[in-house]
Parts: C-alpha cells; structure tokens; sequence
C-alpha cells in the first residue's frame, strides 16, 4: 500500500478517496515501472527529504534575481556531496521523480551533467577523455554546452563563432566576430562553469570545414575569474527557470591548444592536416535520448499540474448544478471533468509512447553497433514528433488545469505559473516543435513515395503503403486506429499530391515544400497522434494486473482515443473513415466516459504518488486543506510585515494631502 | 504621416517598409477612430513620454516584490498629480493605448477609478454621494471592490461575509464568519486603499435578504493604519500583475453606520424595514462596460505581441528555404505566416465586433431608459461570449506569437513574459469563460426553443428560427456567413435534441443542462465566432477610405474567415454546408492570402502606433536593432556586475575543494 494512504485530510477528499475502486500501490508501480522501482524512489525521497538544506529560508518569490540563483546553486552543490556521500549516482537521481521539487526555478549545473558529460565522453578520443574526466570526476571541471548563438538557433551552419587553426603556435583561435555570433542560453555559462564544449566554425589554412566541438577552458580553476580573451555573463531574466544560469560568451581571438579540438571523429593532426570523420550518423543518439528525455520530463509535469487540479476541484464548491441546491465540488460539472480528465488521459499516452521509444532506441543502438543505420531514420522521425507532440500536448494541458482552478491558479502559491514556464521551454529548446514536425514531415512523405516506388516501409509507416479501408461502424479501439490510419494517409497523400501541383506548375520543389508547409505539420502531428493512440492501445492490451486497475487503462485509453476523433473530426470526415453518426455516438461515449472515470480521479492521481513538498502548491496538498494553507502562504509576503508601507509614505500621502481638483 | 517614418532602421525592415503599399497613418486613423482621436493619443503620448518619474530607475524584474509595489504606487501618484495639473481626465488616459507601458505590472488604482467610483456613483443615494464623491473628488478616499472571497467566486449566492443590521445602535456588523470568508482578490486592497465597496449577505432580524453593498472605511484617512476590527494584507505572489495590490481582508464584528449601506436601490430603515429594489437588471450596464472593456484590452495586448513578433520575424535570418542559399527572413516561412498574419486579422476582428457591441450598448442603453428591458438578455449574451473568445483568442495569439520568435521569446526582455501573464488573466475574471460560455448558450438554446415556438427573434440570434440553407458553392463571405449559420443551427439543433432526449430518459433537467454542457459550450463559442466573422464583414463592407487600405482589410477579412473555416472543419461538414472540396479550396486560399498579406505585415503593426517604450520589447523595437538590445539589456543584470558571483565562494569553491570520489 502507498505510505500516505493513513494521513488525514478533508471529507470531500476522503469520500473520494473510499471511492476508489482499484488498488493505488498496484498503478503508482505500473508508472515507476515495477515494485522495486516504486521502492527505490520512495526510498531516494526519504534520503531527500530529511536534508535540511533542502528548505527555502523564505520563499524564493522574495529574493531578488541574484539570492533565486544563489539558493538554488546551494542546494545543487549540496546534491553533489550529499550523493558523493551516499554513493548514489547524482544522474540517476536527477532523473528520478524523487528530486522534483528541491530545485525551484532550473539547475545550474543539469547542463553539466546531461550534455556536457556526455558529449566529452562520446566525441573526445581516449586520450582527452582520461584528461578530461578524471578532472571532471573530481570536480575541478565544470562544464556547460554552447552551441546557440545571440542570432543562431538550432541550424549548425548559421554559427559564426569561428576556431581557425594556427598551424605556427599548434593553436586554434576561437573568436567572435560579430554581436549576433555571442553564444546565448547555454545553462550554468553564466556565472556556474569554468569550461565549455563550444560548437564553433572549423577554419584550416583558409578553408572552412564546418562546425566543429572545441574543449575550453573559461575561468580559472582556481580563482574563477574568467580568462583573458573571453566575456561572460547571464543572459537576464526569464518567463522560468531564472536559476538556470543561462549565460552568454564572447572569444576576442582567444588562443586554445590544438588537442581541445574533440577529435573521436574528426582532427586537425599538427601540420593542419583534416582528417574526415567516418560517417556523420554518429551524435543522433544522444539527440534522441535528449528527446525522449523530455517526453518524459513534460509528463511528469503534466502528472503535477493534473493533481494539483483534480484534488483542488474536489475540494472545490462553487456555483449550483441544481437551482436552490448547496453548490457542488466543481469536479461534479461536465466542463470541470473535460478539463481534467482528459489531461491525466495525455498523461498514460505520453508515458507509453515515451516507452515505446525508449525500446525503440535500444532496439536501434543495438543495430547500429553492428553497423545497420537502416532504423535510424524511422527513430529519429517517431522520437522528434513525440517530443514535439508532449511538450505542446504538456503545455495546453498544464495551463488547462491552471485555468480550470479559477483565479488561485494565477497565484505562486499554486504553483501553476512555475510549472507552466518550465513546461512550454520544451516547445522551443532541443529543436524547435514547427522544425522538428517538418522533420517528421520530410520522413512521411519521404516514406509514402517509396510506397509509391513499390519499396517496403518501416513498421510505423507501413500503413502509407496503400489505402486503408477500414470497416465502417467499426468502432472498436482497433477500429478507431484503423480509421486513423485513413485519416492520415488522405491527409498525406492530399499533401502529397498538392506539392506535386505546384511542382508541375513550374514551382522549385523547395519553393513548393514551403508552401505546402501548414498542411506538412498537419500530416507529422496526425500521425504522431496516431502513434500514440496505437502504442497506448497496445500497451494497455498487454498490461498484466488486477482486473480494476486494467479497466481504469482501459477507460483512459478509451478517453484518449474519443477525444481525439472529436478534436479532429473534420480529417475523420474528409477521408469517409468515419461517418457524422460514427463522430457523435463517439463523442457521446467520451462524455458517458467522463463520469465514469470521475469518481476515480482523486485516486488516479494519487497514484502518481507526489508528496506535498514535491507539488508546493497550496491547492494541490495531500489533505485538502487548500484555504488555511492560502492564506498562511499569503502572510509570508515582506509587504505583509507592516501594516502601513513606505510607499505610503512617499508617494500616497503626499497625494492625499494635496487633493485640490477633480481627479475623476 | 505617422510620425515615425523617418527614423532610421536595419536593412531588413527599411525593405519591408519600402513595401507598403497602403497609408499607414489612414489605418492608423482607422484604429483610433479617426484622425482627431490620433492626434488626441499622440498628444497625450508625449505628455507621458516627456516625464522622467515615469523611467524605472532599474528594470523592474531586478526589484524586490515590495520595490515593484512600491515603484508603481509612485508611477499611478504621479499620474495622478500630473493629469490634474494638465487638467486631463484619469480615466480617459487610463483607457487610452497613450498610457500602455507606463504601468509595467499592475495598477494598485485601477480598480479605484474603474470599478470602485463607478459601483458608489451607480447604487448610493444622491446624499450618499453627495458625501463620497466629494471625498473622492479631493483624494481623501481611494477604494477598491470586494466582493470576491477565499473560497468564493463570482457566484454571489456563495458569499459568506455578513452584515448584519443591529436596530439598537442602528449600525450594521460586519464579519467574516470563517476562512473561506476571507475577502481575497480586490486590487489595492492590499495595502493602497482606505475604503473599500464591500459585498455581504445582508441579515436583518434574522432573515437573510442577500448580497448588498456597503461602504467601508478600512483605514484611517490620516494614518493610514487599518482599523480595529478589520484584518488586511496582500495575497502574495501572482503569475503576473504584481504590482496590483491584489489584497485580503477579514471582520471581526466590524460596525459601520446604517447609511454606509449603498441605497440607490435597495434600502434598510432606521427601523430595520427592509425595502426592496425596483427592478435587479440595474447592475448589468456595469457589467457590459467592464466586458467590452476586456475585449479592447485584450485587443491592445495581442496588437503589443504581434507587432513585436511581425518586426523581429522580418529581421530574424534562420535555417534555408533553399539548400545552400543564405538563410531566409523567417517571415518568409509559410508556418511562421501562419503564427504570425492569423493574429494581425483577429486584432481586426476583436476591434471591430467590440465596436460593435458598444454601438448595441448605447442603444440598449436609450432603450432602457425608456423602460424597455427587453434587448439587455441578447446584449449581455453579445458582450459576455465577446469577453470569452477575446481573451482566450488574444491569451492564445500573444504565446503563439512569444512561441513564434524561439527562445528569445522567453527572455524577460522581450516583453512576451508579461504580456501572456496580464493577458491570460482575462480568462478568468469578470465571469470566468466557461461560466459565461454556458451563459451564452442558455440564450442560445432559449432563443432556439422560443423560435420552435414560433416567436420572433432578436437579431442576433435570428438566424436560429429556421434552418438555413446555404448555396452550395458560394465561398463569397456572404456565402460563408450562411455556411457558419447552417453550421451553428445545427450544433445549436442537436445539442437541443440532445438535451430533450436525456430528459425523456427521465433525467432532471438540471442534470441533462449538465450532461450537454461540453456541447454547449460549442455552441457558445460557434454563435459568438459567426458573429464575429458577421460584424467583420460588415465593417469591411462598409469602410470609408482609400482602396488600398479597404484591401488590406479585405484580405484580413477573408483570413479571418478561411481560418476559422479551416479549424471548425468538422462541424461545416457535420451541416453539410460546406463540402470537402469546398474547405480544401478555401485551404489553398488561406494560404494564398499568407502569401499576398506577408509583404504588408510590418506596415499594418506599424499602423498600431505604438513606441518603443510602450512596446519595452529588444525583439519589436521600431529600428530592428534587436541583437545588441538583446546584449545590453543583459548587461543590466546585477549578477553581471560581478565577474565572479558570491554563491562561487560559498558554495562551488568548497565543491571543487572536495573532490573525493566519483560523481558521475
């Protein structure tokens, strides 16, 4: 059983809770991904939050700019020793839902340890790496990832920076050349490292060889100063994530040795010599990873913004169902439930699809350590379009919940505004979500003329090999997928063809792609919706368990699959999949299954298994005691120290003492 | 001429500029509403621009939460002194886009002129006012409305403060009976205003008659200090709009005098007889005034967002249209129009239908004071979805637009932050959406059902009374009017007959409202989009002025219509309206018009006129200078004055020092 099952809380929560009718432990495991995991990150949160040092001294909301940073690089640096002490692996832990909620507003070294770590592992020859990780080890070496300049975002050819070989000293000379050439955002650049794996422009007796990644030092390692030839600092307040140490960087033909060039791949040998690397597949693994990472992380996300937002609309009484009548717990309206519900419905299709992938991507290393690079695209395409699709998915979803908890939601208190910042990041960063559904795109109808040509596709594209007849009045999950199928492959071939009619009417093909464009996205988000509903299907399918908790999938998964049907009516329509009738008795299941699921809510969500200091929210809380903890919160405001403010003093007393004409 | 097109800019936008084929300024004229309104605005602009109290002394985002408070309270008390001094009317200047960016997060005043002096000149006697507005007049009182509590929102039934009418001293106690009684929300009552107009459930011998209002002193006028009996503060931290003021405040057996009652309508005798008002439709003209006013908010706001996101776009270079050719504007992407030109025609769209609604006001207005009520039911229908769709239609455009300019966008220093922040908080108040969605469909379906019946219908609503038939084909914007119509009806029809058919199942037909509610939300929304689409045309139709401009309007127009054409596919094909041909041309089109409107784009947000210091953005200042704004504005970071910070010392020196084993 769940360790918080005993504590006391609210009646309304109570009478949700003595509703629930499958066993919470049996799901919270299903998430964690079995008993032992469940265990092992209960037991890493106990480690957590008996630390001390973990609590705020006072909200950071009150600190200014430099105390927000401060705090939370104390508490990231107190996880390396805390870690170090306890022999746990400072990623593992990162990674675990046990850590969410000790660092408020972005960590100041997440980028050391999730980027710049690994690209010095996977890009540096055996050599560097001795070199470089026996000080990263030790903690002499901090480092961040600068890829992104003031004016270039993820395209590699548009850096400025550039690092050319001087063949005379065995050096490169890293420089800026221009304003837009200032590396801008990577996180802890700031004021946190003291090195870099800088993306910059390789130039070798005069010749260009594109971007390349150069190991370098920026600040002393004993007195942190930053090093003569090079400019550092943040890049300034944010929507979130103020603790990120997002900084800038400017080389004034900064001199570094020719071995900080990372030479796995490719090297510049002493007499300038270019050695090409063998082929260029090699870093879409860590990209992946990246991606997959972040479906994961927005649906945690999701999971804390769908709690918060089921417990509060319990709790909740606002308004009246029936005229005259005391008003009801809000989650009792229809619009309430279709708010919610349908939000911890994303939160499963996220979670499957995630795993999906993540086998995928074993599945794919595994081929290409043998040398097949065959996968790689099909990978590449599902993992981009599942991240593109979590982190917009995520982002409506949390500000969803926001917004169906009133104007509390609008307070710090609830934590909505931190999680819904630190959720729509995810749309921009790691590739952009309109780049990367053009990715997808570029796979799809990539895929479909090689249908087309008569060659094979690959598993999750072989529906576009030929027109899906599905079974009218099939309504079925296998029939609803089935209908996707359809919906997409008309979405797909219309686009298809229509690039075609403009190719023909004289249009370069470039030209007619980006035309073409709105309708492309239309094609990578239709079918990575349809992936998701396929793996969520299949997933619960296959799940084994009590026959309550399998229902409660079911139901989700049901939820799931009608309302995107009912969102997308109109693809269902066009491709004659589904009929008019097939849509509405499709949408009225999805109402009949929002009270079904109703009174499992509050169960489902504490299944998730958050404790109260992880969700900080005032409405969130386990107990339900939503109202006290408001305003207790309220009182901790500085402007709540005295009763009368200075700004009293200076600025309206001197008004109201004056007074002489009509202000109105 | 508008006066800023001498300035110099960057290459990138001279080219644009160079583009325009239209009069910027006859646009301009056309959004302010004439020429003399322009100059008005210009006027009172460099009234504003030319007072150096309105310069923060720091960027605000470096202040403390009390230094924000505080820097504002001195900017609206300057205000204040200054429009006195000038002889201007505050009001007007607070509704007039000349004040935009004074005020950088909140007006702890703005509810005093807008809400609190209008509630004590609509519901006192002439005695009563007599006696307020004078004080008011002279700056001896400042207030604020309350009305919303902890646990308690717009329904008013819900209210739990009481005041309850003591015979023998003649005065009326007021207390806040539990937690949840709490007033919570007003602006300014935090810690700015000494009276405010406060919402209770009046008890008179025992019977409780009701939410009445009442006028309370909470301050003193000389100290400031808050009364015996009266507890207030601030509620904290907010997503945005931090420098409101936004307040609690609880009784403890507070006494006030009978007479601080507000009796316009309602009144208590000395003898504790209690006099019923007239009639209760009194309030609604408020109402429709603060909604309208939402919707010209609202509208001002996404102009701010998308102006900034059009100017940056035309100056942003990324990625490649064409293999090997230098990086495009991005303005130049199809998917990057479609972020941008859909919202530039929703300005258009608000603008106009908010036009449209105070044209009905004031006719509404006449008709009421000839005693006939009868069209106030569809005008707060008009105004109340107006509300709805502005703000969640404006709340969309502004983070579509801050999405569209990647991650600069989410820098502070692009002014997006603030601008969704104090943008997506009109969801929420002055009737939370969904509320007044169901409010709208309640009209909806009792004007269908009135027509069932055989009665004439008002206006707006009259396309309901039989179903209408389109001519299949017709795409003209006539043509498509009569298609949203068809597509409403039947909507409208179904969730009618839906609603029927739960209750012939038995069920209450409270409960079967309830059951319907997510298709009754549609319907809501479909009726106030037609309408919008209805008065956009219409004003088109009707503008006055150079061909050029009346094209320009024209093709925002069209966009307008094909857009919404294209997102509410399904339920055109649902109607039979309009066919899949049909959509799929008016697709092309949309695209089309992307295409034609693009080369405008940067003269039509010109047309909104606003200065840099309005716009406070580095990405949409008028020269496109943005990179080295960008840079600088980062400079001003406090934590950039130092090289090495002071958390490196306290924390990460130590870190380094220790180094023991391996924390990988």
């Amino acid at each position: 059983m769940s360790s918080h099952e005993t504590r006391p809380c609210v009646p309304d929560l109570k009478k949700e809770r003595l509703k629930c009718d499958f066993n919470v432990e049996e799901l919270t495991n299903l998430i964690d991904g079995g008993k032992e995991k469940t265990a092992l990150r209960r037991k890493l949160r106990s480690v957590i939050s008996s630390e001390s040092a973990y609590i705020d001294p006072i909200p950071p909301e009150y600190m200014s700019h430099e105390d927000q940073f401060s705090n939370e690089l104390r508490k990231t640096c107190h996880t390396a020793m805390l870690m170090n002490k306890q022999n746990i692996d400072i990623k593992t832990l990162q990674l675990s839902k046990a850590y969410i909620g000790v660092l408020k507003d972005g960590d100041p070294l997440w980028v050391h340890y999730h980027v710049f770590i690994p690209s010095i592992t996977g890009q540096s020859d055996p050599e560097q790496q001795k070199i470089w990780m026996e000080k990263i080890r030790t903690w002499k070496i901090f480092g961040t990832y600068a890829q992104t300049e003031l004016g270039h975002g993820t395209f590699l050819r548009g850096l400025e920076t550039t690092a050319t070989y001087d063949r005379e000293t065995r050096e490169f000379i890293l420089n800026s050349p221009t304003i837009t050439a200032t590396k801008w955002w990577p996180g802890g650049l700031g004021h946190t490292v003291n090195f870099a794996a800088v993306m910059a422009q390789l130039y070798v007796g005069g010749k260009c060889y594109g971007p390349h990644m150069f190991m370098v030092q920026l600040r002393d390692e004993n007195t942190h100063e930053s090093l003569p030839g090079v400019t550092l600092g943040e890049i300034g307040p944010r929507f979130g994530l103020n603790t990120n140490g997002n900084g800038f960087l400017r080389f004034d033909h900064y001199r570094i040795p020719r071995r900080n060039m990372l030479m796995k791949h490719a090297q510049v040998l002493e007499d300038g010599t270019y050695v090409k690397p063998s082929h260029s597949k090699l870093s879409y693994g860590t990209m992946v990873r990246v991606r997959v990472g972040i479906v994961r992380d927005t649906c945690i996300q999701l999971q804390q913004a769908v709690t918060i937002a089921t417990r509060y609309s319990a709790v909740r009484h606002q308004s009246e169902l029936i005229p005259g009548e005391p008003e009801p717990q809000i989650l009792d309206y229809q619009t309430q439930q279709f708010k919610i519900l349908p939000q911890i419905s994303s939160v499963f299709a996220l979670f499957f699809a995630a795993n999906s992938v993540i086998d995928a991507y074993y599945s794919v290393t595994a081929q290409m350590d043998l040398g097949d690079m065959s996968l790689l695209p099909e990978l590449h395409a599902l993992s981009s379009g599942l991240k593109a699709l979590s982190a917009s998915d995520a982002s409506r979803g949390v500000e969803i919940c926001r917004l169906s908890c009133g104007g509390h939601g609008y307070l710090a208190s609830s934590n909505f505004p931190r999680l819904y910042t630190q959720t729509t990041c995810a749309i921009t960063y790691e590739g952009e979500n309109t780049v990367l559904w053009l990715q997808v795109a570029r796979y799809i109808i990539k895929s479909y003329r090689s249908a087309q040509n008569g060659n094979n596709l690959k598993h999750s594209v072989s529906y576009l090999s030929k027109q899906p007849r599905p079974v009218r009045g099939d309504l079925s999950n296998n029939g609803l997928l089935e209908a996707f199928k359809a919906a997409v492959f008309k979405l797909v071939s219309d686009t298809e063809g229509r690039i075609q009619r403009v190719c023909a009417k004289g249009q370069n093909y470039h030209m007619a792609w980006n035309q073409c464009s709105l309708q492309l996205l239309k094609c990578a988000e239709a079918h990575t919706r349809f992936y998701v509903c396929e793996q969520f299907v299949r997933k619960v399918e296959m799940a084994k368990g009590t026959e309550n908790v399998k229902k409660i999938l079911k139901n989700l998964c049901r939820l799931y699959l009608t309302h995107h049907v009912s969102v997308n009516s109109g693809d269902f329509l066009k491709s004659g999949s589904l009929s008019q009738n097939d849509i509405a008795v499709l949408e009225e299941e999805m109402c009949s299954l929002l009270e079904v699921l109703r009174p499992q809510a509050v169960s489902i969500v504490d299944a998730f298994d958050f404790d109260d200091g992880q969700l900080n929210s005032c409405l969130g809380c386990w107990d339900g005691d939503v109202y006290q903890r408001l305003y207790d919160e309220a009182l901790k405001s500085p402007l709540n120290k005295t009763d009368v403010p200075e700004a009293y003093y200076k600025y309206l007393r001197p008004l109201m003492q004056v007074g002489l004409k009509s202000s109105l």
